[in-house]
């Protein structure tokens, strides 16, 4: 196991949290239907990304990890909810780790189908936040992701900057902490001063 | 036509039959909208199995009793709407009927694609319920199936009914009839004494 | 570049914008959702349709020009919002040439993988609507299609329409120029008419 593959499965992990969070908030699911919006939110980003690219077989079809990580996720939700505002801090910290990660490996992923550089950006932001909007979608509500916080566009900007460096010839591991770390240090800045990107509503 | 296949064909009309009713809800659908619900919920599931599994072609493709199916379903919602109440509890029947051949057929599915045991399982589970998750999430409600009676949770206990007599080496069809009748017991009972899984809500 | 695909680029730029105003609707979208949405409804018909399909790579993959179609038709919302009501009538015309062009197109496709003729019009209609159908999930309203107007009915007519002329040994450009111009007569004339599809709801 690498270091990359264990922060993966932590991003899996609290992916499956904010699943059972948002599956919480529509108050009259039973334990199914929270492991349901679990499931979609964890591996739903990569699984759309694969069917896209055509990649056989689907990441999660032989790695129970990534499962295991799942039913964590699920557990940990239902057992400590109530001490849950002590980690609230912890976990955005962790959900951001999971968005850099998935970036950059959906990123990596398309390019090892012959994506050009566009698309593999698009992919790697794809992979990174597809599972929010399918979670919202489940639940009903407009996709968060549509209207507030810088969460797709730190994704963009890193998924960016790595093929930059990339092309200067950076170290493939460098590139994957740099590039990442820039897409967590966007993520938190934005979060801690209340940025977001400016609405688009005209009328 | 194997018996098998004669009752297949009998689920897709009855979960037809369940999507035209749902759209029906929504009451300002017209005739197209209608059978669309219908196509989803009685397709959807094996479709998305199949994407997923990367099984090609998609079972409706070159099978046009399942399409026969579906329209013969939209059909009898049009004509017999007002008599149903008479057959709603024959409809109950089929569409559990519907719900343990989809779980034992996609979970067989699975394992030819080479998945292990709990793929398997969540795969014909899967089959099952997704028609009707996709059903609720287009008419823009919260799936039922997140809320409400047992009903995948059966699909899941069948099939891992089926692995363990698959296990012991029973005969494959007495297995398929056995494991499929568990899911039709656990789902009429539960239906009957109004049983559910315990709610998840956390406040 | 041949006619037919100008045509399909203008088809992507004004579905793009119908996807745009959708999510103007919600009115909270800031300028990724816009552009997820655009995104989504000018693209999502193809894609639905190669996946089923199994085509791969997926047309927007090596065909940047779809995606430049897409941007423009984002900015050209952002930024001559304002003076849409007279180009509105212009709009409906080419959503309307989109209509026609991406229902053959897809109808040929599906032919290129050995559909019989129904499931070959079925992915015609499909290729057509599912993109609007997208849209309106996202952003949680009924889809448009399954209420109003003579739309998805139009791509049918049309797509049976092809398949007749195309037996009868007619020549193909010919074919898809009649063809697609039935199904733009039908979308305007029902349009102008106010004719729609009979209800279905039954209580």
């Amino acid at each position: 196991m690498t270091v990359q593959y264990i922060f993966e499965l932590f991003g899996v992990f609290v992916f499956a949290i904010s699943g059972a969070l948002a599956g919480n908030e529509r108050q009259k699911h039973d334990w199914f239907g929270i492991a349901f919006c679990a499931f979609v939110t964890a591996i739903g980003g990569g699984t759309l990304r694969d069917l896209f690219l055509g990649s056989k077989p689907l990441v999660w079809f032989d790695d129970m990890n990534i499962i295991y990580a799942v039913f964590a996720g699920i557990l940990f939700t239902g057992v400590f909810y109530k001490t849950f505002d002590k980690w609230r801090k912890t976990l955005v910290l962790f959900d951001t780790l999971g968005l850099a990660l998935f970036t950059i490996v959906g990123l990596e992923k398309a390019q090892s189908f012959g994506a050009n550089n566009f698309i593999a950006v698009l992919m790697g932001m794809f992979t990174a936040v597809m599972g929010g909007v399918l979670r919202d979608t489940l639940i009903n509500k407009t996709p968060l992701i549509f209207m507030e916080e810088i969460y797709a566009t730190a994704c963009i900007v890193g998924g960016i900057l790595y093929l930059l460096l990339d092309g200067f010839g950076l170290d493939r591991n460098l590139n994957f902490i740099i590039s990442g770390s820039v897409i967590i240090a966007i993520r938190l800045i934005t979060v801690k001063y209340n940025i977001s990107l400016p609405k688009f509503y005209k009328e």
